[in-house]
């Protein structure tokens, strides 16, 4: 059930809508638009007659039965599109962002590099893995809390935010810390017991779309971390698993209009990860700004061909350059 | 092998060359780029003796072994992109062009009024199925010849040139009276019987990909025809069988440009066919035209909810015209 | 709508039930199970007004409405499973069925051999491709008529049957003279202008599962065919494309009791095609069988390393025998 | 690399080689087979010399460079299959087992009926959910330590172990407590953080496959696990996601025999997740253990109409003892 109240409806009437709710069986969010307060109620209960008992209560416009599985981060729900401001940078506004740097940081040297390249570009957002996800367990695992240190310390010099991938909720505290937004990865898309330590931190956080999640199971994974009561939700796809295999993955083009329209979130595109090849990025990017997405993720490094990981993919100081110089001709940045 | 001839290299030397790389055992295919002769070589035989003859032959610029399993769709071969000119329409230069109409033809007032609008919109290109592949025997299968005549009838009024989809080798001729341009549709890609007579034909091609082929498996089938003499081929991407359901294929955004830089041929994106839902025709089309896509391809019908077939993503002449005018403000038409 | 007459129904009885449906404007496929006649009605017609007609006709036990798109492979219609009888082979019965042979043929001496190996493990059914339906056109494409020959000469002498690929209507009336059963390949299995052309053939087809097609479509495949009039049909799983790659296939093995459960139909695996390698043939063929195949197709060669196609997974005699006797232990062959 | 010591190999002359193997930077993973010593060698290292070294060492029977990405669970290591032993239930021996029971715990009543009727059938592991992983926040959660409690209670008095999966690392201390086997579902197979954290616990797990991860994916996740400490690993295939929709997932067949070859661990196969139907167990559960599973994994409740998730895959009692009986009938139970 989603109930919105009248834009001239009281303090008091909204409490009492909250209250009769309740008495229900049902746990109450409610939500102050631009114009009016909306409710949204979940739980089991008996609908009708609560549907019933609402309806007539002072106050309130209306109020509809939802049967989507999906509550909060509906558009029907938010009303309006979420822009998610991270200390003076707008994600989900009329700019594109982007989000760039090294797949994982490495030394103090690389990630100043890096960030100084990222930001000589234009780029406010700076990522870099601190805890790396590798399919082998004798592959590079990142540099831990060092590295969340030369992160924040260079961006701080370069007024950039820190974008970096939270593995598991022991990590939580020592990485918020650090971080401006908290990333959630493709593999990490189906943990919901991360998701929900996740929803209870107040800090943006970008959701990866896992690589073989449909997009209602992406949206309900973003329910989890909003049911927890964060808000600040960025989506972002990354690509899919499918049996084409002249990229890494297939960049799910059409999910960005279905996530735009159905959600009032922000949605991000990761073209390195999709693409896993640096020869189509211009066109690619492109086309994701014209689908509709509000930033891009990429990873580039000061000399990709000596990274430590996915040095195939990571673009260079000349070939970031060149993208945001193109993308700028179309799109506001 | 692929040879390059100096840009003044004569008759003569040509015609020796041919004729030295046939006593090796092989094939020849010669080609007249802008600046020079190419010549293709193609069969069984011992690439390292010829190359070395060929290498210091008169006239020669270069002769390289390609390992690639193309051959003649490759953009090494033909060194600039094909344009396919259609009685004054031109496909692979720098306009895009729209082949819309209905899914089926059904009826002369309904082709008539579909054809009528789409020429409203500035559409040339007139497409309506004649036979159709359905998917159960007990599914409408078109009307054949009538349609055919219909189409063609219109389209003379019109001004209009006719793409149509050809399902056997037996309806070739019939089919090659009325059509401008013949389609092989997606559950035909793999269908190299009908590929090999398509190859004789002297009209052009619009070749879509296979739901199921991997973008070296769509260059392959159009290698099929090129290899029969048909050199006029139109790439048409249409989407991938994944599992996400909320589109009915997923469209490969990133095929668009690999077939671009492998491939010197045009390449299309049937849009109602990837998708199959209409909310997201703009974002998509935007996107496709942005990753490099020479033209768009969609079903359009005065009266979609009554149309015999796909009714639910033939765009009504409201949204036809609604996304050429939108497509307009970014790109040449 | 599906008519059982009863068990004593007369033949009048029955010619007065087909004459009212037709009267209806449908068409009639009535079939002679083994304790009753029951009869198809297809079209397009006022289904309750014929349905109240019919139910009341003297010798109808039953008429139901379906609602499943496929009406005629269905096991509710034929009422029991189909056997094919091949001149003294019969697919589809309590015993289990080889066909095996090599992937082309490419000499007498070669054919032979192979075959006195398949028939020395006690196979009845040699397999092999006088059409091949390559990716490339540059790859092997077959003998042609004079396989076809070597064939028919090689099966005669060892009182075998021949099973080959048809790729083309063209070829249908060649391959008709030659071979015993008919093979649709996975490319080809949503070629419908092919599949019309084999239902008006009267030999036994197998049909193979398109590698990217569902089992539903792959059942509305075989309607076609059998709607053209040929009942003959054997399905053959030979897995399907997905993003697994330690097989060139991933075998559905829920498939095969899902095809016995919905339609009539034997069902083969091809093991070969569904792995792509030898070493986990033994389980898999025990899998196959346990699941509820009714046979097995595999490529054998007499000296696989010297094959001229899919050499890695051509079994040679010594492993095609271990099969065979590994299989005899748990099933009737 | 991987070295194996002579049988006759002494305390001595082991102990020597792993001191000289970890001079050259290495770590060293020794294991005592039935015959004699393996030692694993893993880390970055000059391999050249250090095989040098090591191959004249005295009581070295050979030392190889390998180069697959996974190093412990692997068979060449092992040398012998791996047998786990939990309170006198074998998994990995010549007899199947069967790990059956309701999806997720509800009640005392609901879990001893639950649990006495898998007794009844002979099954000697009890599975349940305490902890639901659900892809929606708004369904059921499971009911916490207080199934954990009913579980182990009610293994207890029927002298049954206790297997139930694990969503988080923090969760383990509780479920160690009172499970005999871990289960890492399908959604956690790539959560890193988790197969770390369970590496260090000295219990058996049971290691799901991701429904979209390739058999060598699913090797690293075992070698994750492996790699911290705990070798009592057990696999289970469970089905992959693929464009099929008779079935929920895939089951992958092929990855049976697979994982037998490449790894020493024990493979089940979940039937239920599998299949998501229940029409079909019989022939797929056989089909499952002729390629080579050594247990089957299924869901069953004492009335799954009344279930509170998943209730469509549960076998009632007399499904669950059909399926038993016929299984026994060709395998030893």
């Amino acid at each position: 059930m989603i109930i919105s109240m009248k834009p001239d409806a009281t303090q008091d009437q909204i409490d009492h809508v909250c209250e009769r709710i309740r008495e229900f069986g049902y746990k109450v969010h409610s939500i102050q638009g631009e114009e009016r307060v909306v409710i949204g109620v979940i739980g089991v209960g008996d609908v009708t007659a609560c549907l019933e008992a609402i309806e007539v209560a002072p106050g309130v416009a209306s109020a509809v039965r939802i049967s989507s599985p999906f509550k909060f981060v509906i558009k029907e729900f938010k009303q309006q599109r979420t822009q998610i401001p991270i200390n003076g940078v707008s994600i989900g506004g009329d700019q594109f962002v982007v989000m760039a740097g090294p797949c994982s940081v490495e030394s103090e040297k690389q990630i100043m590099e890096a960030a100084e390249f990222v930001a000589s570009v234009g780029g406010k957002i700076l990522r870099g893995g601190a805890f790396k996800p590798r399919t082998s367990p004798y592959s590079f695992q990142g540099l831990g809390e060092d590295a969340l240190k030369l992160l924040k310390e260079v961006a701080t010099t370069l007024d950039m935010r820190v974008i970096t991938e939270v593995l598991s909720s022991e990590d939580l505290p020592l990485i918020e810390k650090y971080a401006d937004i908290l990333q959630v990865g493709t593999r990490n898309m189906f943990n919901y017991s991360l998701l929900k330590s996740i929803g209870k931190i107040r800090k943006p956080v970008l959701l990866k779309r896992g690589f073989m999640a449909t997009i209602d199971e992406f949206i309900l994974a973003a329910e989890y971390i909003y049911n927890g009561g964060n808000e600040q939700i960025i989506l972002c796809e990354r690509g899919i698993r499918t049996f084409e295999t002249q990229t890494r993955n297939t960049l799910d083009i059409s999910a960005i209009p279905i996530l735009k329209m159905e959600t009032s979130l922000p949605v991000i595109v990761d073209i390195s990860h999709s693409l896993g090849r640096k020869d189509i990025v211009l066109p690619i990017a492109h086309a994701s700004l014209a689908a509709g997405a509000d930033g891009l993720m990429f990873e580039s490094h000061f000399n990709p061909a000596a990274a430590w990981s996915d040095s195939q993919q990571q673009l260079d100081l000349k070939e970031s350059e060149d993208l945001i110089r193109y993308l700028e001709k179309y799109f506001k940045f």
